[in-house]
């Protein structure tokens, strides 16, 4: 016997945000954050991860007029920037990533960094007003604020910031919560990554669901 | 004042692995499984995942001699096609992610399905002896669990089944363990995606960390 399963994309989009909206705890976001928050759950397939997701002031009008405005979304890994639905970017905005970059490896050399890192050294001439969209190395996250110490250093007009893992995210994502260089999300301690990030992304790039 | 943080690769690595092992309950995985166990909970950034993942008896074994027998990769998603780290595969490995095939639309309107599942009707050329890796759509694993039905079917390797959500990703998983057409490896409920899948796909590809 075949099995039966709802196989209507804009009906199972329907039923999972429900259930989010009727399990998370969403009422300390505002309109602007709560759809982000709802897709960041979606994502991960977890209820709770909201306890974990902070966005500074202004974050999401901010993120979503650069996306309107045509700002590139400037991407940490593959993973992040193939996650992106294209046709819910409003202006058909150009999405980056830089980490197979052939110069990368030997950048990571002289750097004495990751070659995530290094990367996001050749996001400087598309980085002023840029979405900024870190969702797997606490390394990269790190550079962009120590890159950021520079005052020359052309500025994003927002920064998500959602490194995974054991080793450095927690404290990559502290350090951007307190920094604030521009306004920022972040999710909180060891959780995080593409998936998440790439929701973001994709709720503040249209409100449709 | 910049930051300073670990910058180094495979520290990086040893560092969140020996994390893991020190604060994962990994007690009841064998020698196979446990690599593949404790990089889906690096991906994720979450201990406590290893409750949630089953290995079917001999997966580990079985997965790793059809990549080293050459067998191609079946990706559900573009974010998991691209996540395989390519240098770890030993035959240098197909990777396949039939989503975007310009005849997926046409043939998910004929199907009266989603297009994560209609992209699997173009994986049967590839598909026998094939690891199967859904880490995205649960339609998609329970579309392949209605073709592997059919006798007919060209039969895969093995099936890592880590759809994620809140829409029929518990219960695609849970028809997989019960049916366990071949070896398989779920995480159970809600969790799972892309991340997780692709750490399970790089652990049986290499037993280097």
């Amino acid at each position: 016997m075949p099995y039966t399963y709802e196989k209507d994309g804009a009906a199972i989009y329907r039923q999972s945000f429900a259930t989010i909206r009727a399990e998370a705890e969403l009422a300390r976001f505002d309109a602007d954050e709560e759809p982000i928050a709802v897709r960041m759950i979606h994502a991960a397939g977890m209820v709770g991860l909201e306890r974990h997701v902070r966005f500074s002031p202004g974050f999401g009008a901010v993120a979503r007029a650069a996306l309107e405005g045509g700002a590139p979304i400037l991407c940490d890994a593959r993973m992040v920037s193939e996650g992106v639905t294209r046709p819910r970017l409003p202006a058909d905005n150009a999405v980056i990533c830089t980490l197979q970059d052939p110069r990368v490896p030997e950048m990571a050399r002289e750097m004495g960094n990751t070659r995530s890192a290094a990367a996001l050294e050749l996001w400087r001439p598309d980085l002023e007003g840029a979405l900024v969209a870190i969702g797997n190395a606490p390394t990269a996250l790190f550079h962009l604020l120590n890159m950021l110490e520079d005052p020359a250093c052309p500025r994003p007009a927002a920064i998500i910031g959602c490194p995974v893992g054991f080793v450095g995210a927690a404290e990559s994502k502290e350090a951007l919560w307190a920094d604030q260089p521009v306004p920022c999300c972040i999710v909180e301690g060891r959780l995080g990554g593409s998936a998440i990030t790439v929701a973001a992304i994709n709720a503040i790039a249209s409100r449709a669901e």
